[in-house]
């Protein structure tokens, strides 16, 4: 039986943050965890399907190779040599991460661990406990009801993760950020992609303009995107699946990728012995990530809201300094920036327009949107989208969306002008370096400053 | 003869920018322009140039293919296909840039104007006057005294832009931006490559940590880094070119390139008539771009200091609004962003660390080095770089230095932060989107800041 100052129960990106950070403040830190320290984003989650994005970029750059000059053709994709290239990244990047771990003395405990008291969790028999226990149990691919997943045929995205061949034809069930990249990683790969989706339209946590622009540029790469459609039952067949749609429609394909959503892990784990309070499986917390119960905070993915690995770290950080007795700064959620890093990529901080709408009215809201037509870099990777800035009439700029190849790198700076709640006359005398995709950002702000350089006024 | 409000000479980025945004406040404006509008950024500088590196990009990424498990194969370059790719992006910009300024009522004289009075420009016998004079001459690629420039064997950068093969060696005479965005796409698109540079580094305006990346990062692609070694002369040989060395050393090559830096454009136009002040050949100006000769402005690369387009822009836009009768907010030098845009790519905003120093004393100043090893999207792109802050002890940060394949767009957040006078503190709350690069800069803050997340304290 240990104890320590503050005890992490899941070694995710929300836990393993906050035991860094709370052993670098000197507190003793356990850390339970019963699979790899870096859970879902480094091991089946962010950082392998961003290489296998990347990968879709080289193969893409074949395939286009001619309109750029350069003599070059695609011969196809080894899947074994794809997957040696992501599995290497991944074990580079555990290797980093165990070893500062260890570094700042943070007690890793192996093993599945069990709630077992009001700051006690139990792993294998042996009870640890904290004067201060953070949940930080993540997520796991969701499914539908009725909806057999069996690993083969119908996969969730950590089955994904680990095919071994490309198929000649997917449905991916969901078009959110998951379901889209993968949808664009098969396509550049040379599989036959339909997106369904039963919400209007793709990515649909996005600003409108978002959705639209991709799905265009979906569309455009030959990606069949039915939007508006439930999904009614799957069967498997012989040589795949097929997948029958609300209205009785049926698409086969070789195989189906269910991308509906994470759920919370947070069952059967023993929650109820620390008085958490939890909402459809997702644990209720205030803003600095404290749960209602004494000394027991949630962190990352269980958390209500948007599951991605920076808001881990963030909640991780926060609380670990909280413990510490510092006062951190919360980050309102709408600055936490959100990027799908499909081909083209979608990004966003802030409030979508009809969001910013609804909270201030329509009269108190304007936008702006500035085409990558006009933005030399975008032209010179031969990329289509926009910038778009909603802002408060003689106020700050509260929402930016962005659509294009490589914008993702783009929401660093949009979520410095929203997070500080900048004007866009704060950001007019700092002219962008030129020629970046960056600069559309400056440009699109002289434009809603009312001095549109590259543009029409 | 036509009187204008304002009268700019010179189309390139300081002088449309000048008459689009004074045209946009209500100003008349004449624009003469003996070329193109759009000035060497437009047509032979920024844009053809991060053309042919964008190709160099999808060469690379063909040839390295298998690495990413893409069975793809580079078999060769077809110099006339990129230079159509190259082409169609200048002219698609040129179109838009065209109809900008006809949209906004600029009038454009075409032709070769000479200064004939105070505010005075004669243009193919034609006198044109205005209330305010624009001096926006731009540069010219240098030579060195005694060293023949031919446009066959021993090429500016106006030349190598329309260079019909991909040379099987080259001589890059200079390792400042130019020359080494040149040594990078020849080396790309298979050349032999010597760069050779009197002092004794590259890129020697950056950090001298970055002069040192990029030589690491240029040696290991196969370019031959001749620093401290000064050119000596050159001569042409049946199949090329042999350059000599300071000691006798004699290196041939197919062709030379000529990458010494630009000088002013402003001999022999007649400039003494305005009363401006020149210094060798540079016009003076105060940090709202006036020359001191009554109503006599000068912009972009004619004044001393960073040739670069989006300075351009800066000035135009400056001297527009100070017409205008607004009171435009100068911006400093040191906060205009350089990017290099060589693979890797090299990006600052700020002090390097030396003149910080030299300008606060040692004591007062720190540095942090964050390195892409530690990146995960670095990771998956294959690129090795840093992450360099410098930053006043207990103040803000007053410089930021890149190195890293597409570090350049990280620059935009960079400028903000650099530009706002950011303590490290101020953009710690705000953690990066996972996994992208600009995570590297968050990271670096918040380790700046004592915290360290994704780095060994």
């Amino acid at each position: 039986m240990a104890e320590f100052d503050v005890l992490v129960l899941g070694a995710g990106s929300g836990g393993y943050a906050c035991a860094l950070r709370a052993a670098q403040l000197g507190l003793s830190v356990g850390l339970v965890e019963k699979g790899k320290v870096g859970g879902t984003c480094l091991h089946v989650g962010c950082i392998p399907t961003k290489a296998l994005l990347h990968a879709a970029e080289i193969a893409d750059g074949a395939r286009d190779a001619e309109r750029f000059g350069v003599r070059a053709s695609l011969d196809g994709i080894d899947m074994a040599g794809v997957n040696a290239y992501k599995d290497g990244v991944v074990s580079r990047l555990f290797k980093g991460l165990t070893g500062l771990v260890r570094s700042r003395g943070v007690t890793v405990v192996e093993g599945e661990g069990r709630v077992t008291g009001p700051r006690e969790v139990t792993v294998g028999g042996e009870v640890h406990t904290g004067r201060h226990l953070v949940l930080a149990t993540g997520s796991y691919p969701r499914t539908l009801p009725g909806l057999d997943v069996d690993g083969e045929r119908v996969l969730t995205s950590d089955d994904a993760l680990r095919l071994d061949r490309v198929p000649a034809s997917v449905v991916v069930l969901g078009g959110g950020v998951i379901g889209c990249e993968f949808a664009s990683v098969w396509r550049s790969f040379g599989a036959e992609v339909t997106v369904l989706e039963a919400l209007p339209r793709l990515v649909p946590g996005e600003d409108e303009a978002s959705s639209k622009a991709l799905e265009r540029a979906f569309t455009k790469r030959g990606i069949t995107v039915r939007t508006g459609t439930p999904f009614q039952s799957v069967k498997t067949t012989d040589d795949g699946v097929a997948v029958t749609v609300e209205g009785g429609e049926v698409i086969e394909a070789e195989l189906m990728l269910v991308a509906v959503g994470r759920g919370p892990v947070t069952d059967g784990l023993g929650f109820e012995h620390t008085g958490v309070t939890t909402d459809r499986g997702f644990v209720s917390v205030d803003d600095r990530c404290r749960t209602g119960a004494e000394g027991v905070y949630a962190v990352g993915d269980i958390v209500p809201g948007l599951q991605l690995a920076h808001r881990g770290f963030q909640h991780g950080i926060l609380v670990a300094e909280h413990i510490a007795g510092l006062d951190p700064r919360p980050v309102p959620e709408s600055a936490v920036p959100r990027v799908t890093y499909s081909h083209p990529e979608v990004a966003s901080v802030g409030l979508t327009e009809a969001a910013a709408v609804e909270a201030h009215g329509a009269d108190a809201v304007e936008s702006l949107t500035y085409d990558l037509g006009g933005n030399g870099k975008s032209q010179i990777l031969q990329t289509q989208g926009f910038v778009k800035l909603v802002r408060l009439v003689d106020g700050p700029v509260v929402g930016v969306h962005l659509v294009g190849e490589r914008v993702g790198e783009l929401i660093g700076e949009a979520q410095l002008i929203y997070g500080w709640e900048a004007h866009p006359d704060d950001v007019t005398p700092y002219v962008h370096a030129h020629p970046t995709q960056h600069e559309a950002l400056g440009e699109a702000h002289l434009a809603l400053a009312g001095k549109p350089l590259h543009a029409h006024s």
